[in-house]
């Protein structure tokens, strides 16, 4: 590979590739690297320091059991979580399956008529709530509940605080009155202390008002009780985690999100929907994505791009495969162990104070509370400690009868489960015999109610599995979204339960194994970036993005500097930029970029300058979105600080920097790092993703905190406030990067760096004679990426780059990036993980497709007939008698010598209708009563409810 | 389905199908049912019991690292562990292409011409050489090293005892002569001492007097070592475990099995082949089936069935990751810490007894043996400490600096490793620089030269699972082999440490965890059998035969009835029946079934009377092989019984039994359980398997002891001797049958077996109106499974058994048992594990099959070119512009409703000529050389070598 690009080293290439002046020049300081085994041991070490106390705080976290066949066959299988987000959706029927699959589970469970695939958690899934609710009625008003979860309020304020939205916590007990200029109302239900609240009359103002009403919830209490839908509300929010996903100590998790059918269109979040394929055949895909940043930019709805999609469809599958009548059968088990404990205690002479309640009990104790926390931790048991003296217990699925009895225990009542579970009465306060008793049906679908023995269950998943194309099949090779290995060493530790089975609230001294690695992992991540603090709130790369700006803001707020809220954003740079830009207060000023791809300098001085006294920062991709290294970073930053700006460095493109040049060295003040990309983090078919951000020593007092457990350790009272609702972000996924970094190592790191430039580099050299390779430095050298131009072709043979993107999975491959940051191109990123047999293959499917663009160019294939335009190819189309296109089967579905029967990975629909989906939106599963036949996980249904 | 056989509920169903007077009649005494998180718990307790210290004591068991992409996506993935045994090939492609690069790499690093897939540990496979021998040259004295692993040349002693071959135990250092009655000779190589001995003399007069030369070999030593072939052994075997599979407490492993081609046709197990399907293409099956017990009964080669197929492919993989080169780098490393630990003891003034080592020294220590062996117990070390005072140390690929220096510490010398590594001299006692330093290349195969990064591995491991049917696509309904479900849970123990990481030789003082289950599942299975006692020991059902057998026929020698060795069998056993009673010493005499499928009761009394004095047992299965329970078992059993036998009863049909009723009870005395059926040791695509044998009190005195480690705890001297080479088999899969009846209890062990005998009278219902159902009892029902009789269509339609097989793939399924144990028909064993929905569909496929049947009965369809001659269909045949089929397309592919192209599962070759493959024998990979390109694994390179 080096003789092709004409390099003697890898040493030499990097010189060639990277600008004079900002290479590192050294190795980083990284430890020694270890072994896979010694890492192991290691993690053992750092597992034994976390405390698996059992946990009764609740706070919208709860213990579960989490399915093994689902653990063994969907979260540890690469099948599942290597998978990309569904963008080209022929070949991701399986997971996008399973999404709508958590879509209408989320749809029924809430009573209401769509669900997106997944936000990503409860705190910003309320903060997305009220953003789209002024959005929708341009009020800009909320009043809050005072009984949210701490979080969520934080999070809401944060949020609105910037986009100068009001919010007012009122309890809602004292409210008479709705004021017009109110947007929306946001209340908890259950609410944070347990309780049930009738809202009845709160509704029925808020919508005489012209206000939306939105609802925190619960999955689990929502089998039993009646939904937000029902009770009137028009938003509901909530985290899916209990149903079968890991603690994690805060997450990965799903947030969910569903709204009424007249809010779809301005809906945050990714959202599948059903279309039809060329032969008219039900698929699945992406809907409405018009909506989303990567289109609309600074107009978004969100700046929302990594959801938390491996996680949805785990807590899809657990409703798969417990089913309406198994959810309804655990739900009911954590009732009647909650109201056996609340009647328990009473009888103990402690005060509950809730009058209905589904798992969460808050207990005014008749003894010192001291004594009760001494007794619980004595039984190494966390409870919640309210300020107010309270304490609140919450059960959920894994309760034993120990457990209640236990907590008799340690409140002093001399009584057992059994014996309070056989008093008469017993039942009279349940949910059951309440007001808000379900009576509507939910899950009716076949789909949850076919898959209940792990037989069915696990059949099922295969079969998705094998529907999609991920890291097991072949290349992903995707520009600025760096799909690399995710190695299985990296990926064991996420499944100890020393790590998954901690509530993100256990006190610090309980998680010494988990700051640990958070205090190791900054501590490298710095020594990476070249920057002095990380903070690992922000659970994706939109949300490093944001709270890098809001700390740059706040920043900016302490040094009397206000008035300084322009935002330079180069034209090319990911949608999420300007979205978060925006969504953090910021003017979004654009900027161009040259015919080299590189910004614009003489643009950049002038509206610096023009801007000299507003200008609060620049946000930079580097290397660029074009893939290269600009020459000029180094003053491009320079012209930024001069003019009391700040840079912020998007860090999609780590992968060709580490341990190679530093962001903190040539300029930039803060970067978030997509610890799922350049660290190792599998992309999981969507998410999870992690965006912490790193900081220069300035901007560290800004960093985010949190109202439970504060990640600054009280050392700064200047945070610009909370942006995830757990305190440490997704730290069930921290290993995996933990483990990267200490497995390679500094010369690891580096000479990874360096081949993922090195493979760009080869595979634009070996297509450079039959593709326009678009950006180059100025020795002709690319980064780690690069931009294959296609627009022409629609010109000479009427293809655009969507008919080679759609070729290439006849080829067995995923297309790279489509039309981004360039209209009509294809950006390649092959990363340091593929082999050059491997590249060689995406090179010849390339030079392949070229060939019959050429046959099309010449004639000698058809303009519309012709396999570009008419893949990707499904067994239904070739293998039917009446084939009568112009080429052959042959050619159609093993175009390449190395696409062989015995290994074909198939498309498992034709090419899909965007248009026609987004026109006739479907994006739950109708109800059982649409299908024809029980025995279906096909679209039938679909069909008929659309017809 | 209790409607469709006309049954108000499953107990009625049981009265009909089982016999009057066999009920249990009561729950079994089990403990009460635990779920799958309590279980987990109860687990983790066994876990902690299990102390894995470090372990130096070699002899035939190694540390090693398990590569972690194989652990998870190979030895944890059921799409690997749950596939049958290979003999549906066309649907097998994947693993018996791996078994194949197994054969492959043991025939390489061996030197010799062939290899098998797999034998079950190296003791029996050394037994397997010895027989082999005998059965090519008639003779029948063996003259075997002294310094053999004491667990081979028991092993060895056993088999030859009964087979009536003569072992003589020599020190070949002495010996200068070898008779012309010697049949073979048999070494270790490096020897159990860890020396390497220079065998040419011994092994030119052992060729000189027309016998043959076996050896028991290491597979990493012979990546720096000449192998076995250039030394001139004919045969070779050894333990593969060190290959990149847990200790495991002794297994289950892949013994390996090596010869040279003059003895292919009588070598014993399974082998993999080439040969080529209907379009000439070269396909993968296992070859030279007639010499095996299933086709040869009592003449067979040996009575191995069940081998160790997930274990060989795991050695395999480890093969194809590391590649040549990387092996020999661990081999290397070990070699060269060895060579350091040596001279460090040696400078301590302790006398290193090898003048020649690979890995494993034996020291006679200046000290006080009680102090070096309490300083390495404080360490957490166990050494190998021999009768005559020295110590046994072998190093291994886990070896760190830290391990060494250890050493060092124990035996009191005042070394480091670094200091003597340091030593100018240090690599001139280096096996490289001596007479058996390797010269020859091995490996050389692109398959071993192509898969070295994670990435690699994970996408060819994904495209060979892929290839492959397994129980995560479809019900797998093989009678009498109990495909049910391997849940997950039962599964995660196996992959712990504390189960793992345990040497079998460790005092057992360290494995309480282990020896706790072992107590527990005994206590089990004698509740579930009627026996009083458990030996654990025999690894797969035949070798629970054999042991059952043996033990018989010691008490039967014990009571003064030597004179006993007539065995009656009926002649629908499974083949292993006579197999084994033939290695145990028995004479076979086979009795007759009536047409109901029972025996001939009439012939059974008469063969009784006739051999009465000289009756040593009955063999019967039960419910009989024709999945019937024949209504007389009692007096079968007192027939037998009455005239001094025994009774042993196969354990393959117990699913059938299960807490419904026990052999113990009606008259057994002595059975194997199949975990590998009844208890949900999952198949794994040909083993591992277990065949622990339940007894009555009076057989318990004979049960098999080890020579290391006595599983008998001393308490008998009566043994027949040893029938494995780890005292309890394969200890790492007990868990899975253990956790199974843990979960399970008392009603859930009734309510499988009813439902298991429920979905087998229901699908016979559903299958009666169609084809002839061959045997039921007396009122109409079968078992757990059932016969379908398809002889008459080859007169009819010229249609076989294996073309319904064949055709059933493109449906999607794996064939039931073909032709046994009635020639042309199907035994069909759906499982509890399957719901009605998928057993209609199996029902459906071989309904719309016998359509197809009475179109070419009708002259409809062509006699020899349809759907059924012509099956399986692949994607090549199909997809190919020259169809000139007189059927369709896509009823080729698509021959039903649920195969739809979005799951369907494609044969990967078309149907394979068996006879071909058998008369151009090729069963590995040729050379490099052979090869016309490299970025193959296809099977280009055996074509070449072929021609």
């Amino acid at each position: 590979m080096l003789q092709v690009v004409g390099c003697k080293d890898l040493d030499t290439l990097t010189q060639n590739a990277l600008p004079q002046g900002i290479a590192l020049g050294r190795d980083l300081n990284l430890t020694e690297p270890l072994d896979e085994y010694q890492l192991m041991e290691r993690v053992q070490e750092l597992a034994k320091q976390n405390k698996v106390w059992r946990s009764f705080i609740g706070m919208g976290y709860y213990n579960c059991h989490v399915p093994h066949p689902i653990l063994r066959n969907l979260f540890e299988n690469p099948g599942w979580y290597t998978q990309y987000t569904p963008y080209q959706p022929e070949i991701a029927q399986g997971r996008l399956q399973s999404l709508f699959n958590y879509q209408t589970m989320i749809a029924d469970m809430t009573g209401l008529d769509v669900a997106n695939a997944s936000l990503l958690d409860e705190g910003t899934a309320a903060a997305e709530a009220l953003a789209m609710c002024s959005r929708s009625n341009k009020r800009k008003v909320f009043l809050v509940s005072d009984k949210l979860h701490p979080q969520t309020t934080a999070c809401v304020e944060t949020r609105c605080s910037a986009m100068g939205l009001k919010v007012k916590i009122v309890d809602f007990s004292t409210v008479t009155e709705v004021e017009k200029d109110i947007s929306a109302v946001l209340f908890q239900y259950p609410d944070t202390h347990g309780s049930v609240q009738n809202f009845k009359n709160l509704i029925d103002k808020t919508h005489a008002a012209g206000a939306l009403v939105c609802c925190a919830t619960d999955l689990m209490a929502l089998t039993m009780m009646k939904s937000p839908g029902e009770i009137g509300a028009d938003v509901a929010v909530g985290n899916s985690q209990r149903f079968g996903v890991p603690l994690g100590y805060g997450g990965p998790h799903a947030a969910f999100f569903a709204c009424k059918n007249n809010l779809v269109r301005i809906m945050p979040g990714r959202m599948v929907g059903v279309s039809r394929d060329v032969d008219g055949k039900d698929a699945y895909r992406l809907a409405l994505q018009t909506r989303e940043q990567h289109i609309r930019r600074d107009k978004a709805t969100s700046n929302i791009c990594t959801a938390q999609a491996l996680l949805a469809n785990m807590a899809a599958m657990y409703a798969v495969y417990h089913g309406p009548v198994g959810l309804q059968k655990i739900a009911q088990r954590i009732h009647h162990s909650t109201v056996v404990c609340a009647k328990g205690l009473e009888s103990g002479g402690h005060v509950v104070r809730n009058s209905q309640f589904f798992d969460t009990l808050k207990i005014q104790p008749s003894l010192p509370v001291q004594d009760i926390k001494a007794r619980a931790e004595a039984q190494e048991i966390n409870l919640r400690y309210f300020p107010d003296g309270d304490i609140g217990i919450s059960i959920d699925e894994t309760v034993r009868e120990k457990d209640i009895n236990d907590i008799f225990a340690i409140f002093n009542v001399d009584v057992t489960a059994e014996q309070v579970s056989q008093r008469p009465d017993i039942l009279s306060s349940s949910l059951e015999q309440s007001e808000w008793k379900r009576t509507s049906s939910y899950l009716t679908q076949p789909v949850f109610n076919s898959h209940h023995s792990e037989t069915q269950i696990m059949r099922y998943m295969k079969s998705l599995e094998n529907k999609d194309i991920s890291l097991v099949h072949s290349m992903i090779a995707l520009g600025s979204c760096t799909m690399k290995l995710n190695s299985a060493t990296e990926m064991l530790p996420s499944s100890m339960p020393e790590f998954g089975n901690i509530h993100p609230f256990a006190p610090v001294s309980q998680v010494g194994g988990y700051h640990q690695m958070f205090k190791e992992l900054e501590a490298d991540l710095c020594d990476i970036t070249g920057y002095d603090n990380i903070s690992f709130q922000s659970n994706s790369g939109a949300q490093g993005e944001y709270s890098g700006l809001r700390a740059i803001k706040a920043y900016l707020d302490s040094i009397d500097q206000k008035q300084r809220n322009v935002c330079l954003i180069p034209v090319s740079a990911h949608g999420t930029n300007p979205a978060s830009a925006q969504m953090a207060g910021f003017m979004v000023e654009p900027l161009n970029t040259d015919k080299a791809g590189s910004i614009d300098l003489a643009q950049l001085k002038a509206k610096a300058e023009k801007y000299k006294d507003r200008l609060a920062c620049l946000m930079i991709t580097y290397p660029s979105t074009y893939g290269v290294f600009e020459e000029k970073i180094v003053e491009i930053c320079d012209v930024i600080h001069q003019r009391g700006g700040q840079v912020y460095m998007d860090g999609a493109n780590m992968n060709a920097q580490v341990a190679l040049c530093r962001p903190g060295d040539f300029g930039s003040d803060v970067s978030h790092l997509n610890l799922h990309k350049t660290f190792c983090i599998p992309h999981g078919g969507g998410g999870p993703g992690m965006g912490p951000i790193g900081v220069k020593k300035h901007l560290a007092p800004f960093l985010p905190t949190h109202p439970v457990i504060d990640p600054l350790n009280g050392q700064s009272s200047q945070s610009f406030g909370v942006v995830s609702a757990a305190p440490f972000g997704s730290p069930l996924i921290l290993p995996i990067s933990w483990s990267y970094i200490k497995m390679m190592g500094a010369r690891g790191l580096k000479e990874a760096t360096q081949v993922a430039i090195l493979s760009a580099n080869y595979m634009s050299r070996i297509l450079e004679p039959h593709y326009k390779i678009l950006f180059t430095n100025q020795s002709g050298w690319v980064a780690h990426e690069f931009i294959i131009d296609v627009k022409d072709f629609k010109r000479t043979a009427n293809i655009e780059a969507v008919d080679i993107a759609k070729r290439l999975m006849d080829y067995g491959f995923h297309a790279p990036t489509m039309s981004f940051p360039v209209a009509g191109s294809l950006m390649i990123e092959p990363t340091e993980s593929e082999d050059k047999d491997e590249m060689d293959r995406l090179c010849e499917a390339l030079i392949r497709i070229r060939h019959e663009i050429h046959q099309i160019e010449k004639g000698v294939m058809d303009p519309v007939r012709n396999p570009l335009k008419m893949s990707p190819h499904t067994q239904e189309q070739i293998i039917n008698s009446t084939w009568d296109r112009p080429y052959s089967r042959e050619l159609a579905a093993f175009p390449a010598p190395f696409v062989r029967p015995e290994t074909k990975m198939w498309p498992r629909v034709g090419r899909i209708d965007d248009i026609y989906g987004d026109r006739n939106l479907v994006c739950t599963c109708p109800p059982m009563e649409s299908y024809t036949n029980k025995d279906s996980d096909s679209l039938d249904g679909v069909a008929a409810a659309r017809a």
